[in-house]
């Protein structure tokens, strides 16, 4: 069995967006192929890469070599690592380094790295000219299974993360499962958190699945292609029956508005707590308030527990290191989270593993006495 | 025979878009019934209102108080009068503003006044919170006719004007024709160039209408709303056959492709040539070089210049005060135009009165030849 599977070839999903729609390609060896796959689609086109400092180091010269073979031009623009990038000073950049390439609609913006350059370039691609051709090429396990779907862009300001972007949705993704090599361990798990988010979704087989074959994925055999090309359809699904986020999509946040209460906690600090560890933690919590409210057994929150732990992932408050704030100043993080609508509290709950459900007017009062006790 | 025309009621043109389409309200006194407009249509919703201090001063009380006795709140935010103001500097500033509001993404970002105001603010409500709800309130000519159909919005960069922003279309727009008595003459006439293009474009019983009722029009009768009207409506018609400018479009960049150059070759410079008035010498020297081209008849380009001398516009490059450069120069200008497509000069010529068309790969030595004589 070779590294992309049975067949040699890579697996492919199709994000259904009517005219929208698109490819995501997932396999091992891929950046290689990267301009033949673009060329087929965009033909004639100009590129512009965005990357950071060290995507570029391991992944630029592959891709600007696997264009140039496929007769497409490119300049990269390379942006310092980290979540500060995504800012409006780098925006500016990478739009005045597109319009100084003198690229045109046609052209593309490519993004080579994970979310924060995916995020910022797609962004970027949306806005300049109003719109030019965008491709990703994430790097990153939770870029590959995350935003390599959906459409959303956008930068941080003082008032918040993601507050500003728009919706943009590639013309392809390339998603070389061989760049999750090079992460770390600790990065590598983070991601697995929004894997293991779709199964808990929906997907309840999928769970079962990954419980099973969890080493696999982490050692990056065709489980792992197998795994992402899973959740990619998964995220697909709901995306294609909510393009723009006014129902079914904020499915999507299992997890997530607990994580983000923890993850302002924390001041974001990536030496405390990163996106995906305050997702596993944000589903632990769902899964457990939940049980408490008497929609699903607390068989099923400690199985989830249980499986997060397994594969290395924190799943209670008390695994943050530090000292985190009381539960009134947590619910002040979840009340100001965006996914709150004039006022009431919207959760995702459950009634079990893989039934998820969009639960509005959640009393803040239960919220906080929920909180109270996982505090301790 | 009131302000409002005949019938007392405003003219309502529908920009038919799918589930983008929206109601553009023409009438004089329209900004009083701002507020139960808006509430009808976007219930519930609060409001930041965009706009600057020249406009402030003359329609911010009126709109505000409008929409407060609709049960709208809202914050203001005003920003320097000028182009200037479409920079990446004052996009963060509304943005900011905004957010600082708390408003949500169903909540309303409604632009007052001119062209760079409608421009700028439509892009904010654009991106923040990859969307709001946008309305607006144009209070010059050329926003009631221009920017108030089709959905283009954007700022400039050092690399160029307009070439950052989003297509987003408004859920309103209220063209109070009262705003208009406050414009100088010269503001005036610049955004009438832009309706006699409509005319040119495809509708030539209504260029000969404004030959024979432009006084009126001037002057504010019911002409004026009719003007309008007819202007949103022509525009509408196109943009509704290809909203994201893939084809058709490009026929409302009649006149633009030497008004840009000429816009820039005066480092735009609003003392020597404003946008209208760079707009009615390319619509002149258009019709001139499809005659040239014998595409057109000689009488027909004369019909349009004395047209536009009538009103008052210039129609010739010898109306531009100062030195221009030389046939060269313009042509280069004409070149980095960004309706230019991989090199191939594109323009908007006619076989006639309301008979344009788009012209691809018209040779660049005819145009050098018609520079040079037309310089003279």
């Amino acid at each position: 069995m070779n590294a992309m599977g049975a067949t040699g070839v890579p697996e492919v999903v199709t994000v259904g967006l009517g005219e929208r729609s698109y490819h995501i390609l997932i396999g091992k060896g891929l950046i290689e192929r990267a301009g033949t796959e673009i060329a087929a689609r965009l033909p004639g086109v100009r590129a512009a890469i965005v990357t950071d400092g060290n995507v570029a180091a391991a992944w630029l010269p592959a891709l600007t070599d696997s264009l140039s073979k496929a007769g497409i031009e490119t300049v990269a623009i390379t942006l310092p690592p980290g979540e500060k990038t995504k800012s409006f000073e780098h925006l500016e950049q990478v739009v005045d380094g597109v319009l100084g390439a003198r690229l045109e609609r046609r052209d593309a913006v490519i993004a080579l790295g994970g979310g924060v350059i995916g995020d910022l370039t797609g962004f970027a691609a949306g806005i300049v000219r109003r719109g030019m051709n965008f491709v990703q090429v994430p790097t990153s396990l939770l870029a590959q299974v995350d935003s390599s779907v959906g459409g959303k862009t956008g930068i941080n300001t003082p008032r918040g993360k993601n507050l500003v972007g728009v919706f943009m949705q590639p013309k392809l993704v390339i998603a070389d499962t061989g760049t999750l090599d090079t992460l770390s361990e600790r990065e590598f798990r983070a991601g697995y958190a929004e894997v293991a988010k779709y199964g808990l979704i929906d997907r309840p087989d999928f769970f079962a699945w990954l419980e099973a074959n969890w080493q696999e994925v982490f050692s990056g055999g065709p489980a792992r292609t197998r795994a992402i090309a899973v959740s990619c359809q998964a995220k697909a699904d709901v995306v294609a029956r909510d393009e723009f986020e006014t129902g079914d999509r904020a499915l999507l946040n299992l997890g997530h508005t607990f994580g983000h209460a923890l993850e302002a906690a924390t001041a974001y600090d990536s030496a405390r707590l990163v996106h995906g560890e305050g997702v596993a933690i944000g589903m632990a919590l769902a899964h457990r308030f939940s049980a408490r409210m008497n929609l699903a057994s607390l068989d099923d929150a400690e199985r989830v527990e249980r499986h997060l732990r397994d594969v290395g992932l924190p799943w209670r408050m008390s695994d943050v290191p530090g000292e985190l704030p009381g539960a009134e100043r947590l619910l002040e993080y979840i009340s100001q989270d965006k996914k709150v609508s004039r006022g009431a509290l919207t959760f995702i709950l459950t009634r079990g593993i893989g039934q998820s459900f969009i639960a509005k007017d959640v009393p803040a009062s239960e919220v906080l006495s929920f909180l109270r006790e996982n505090l301790l």
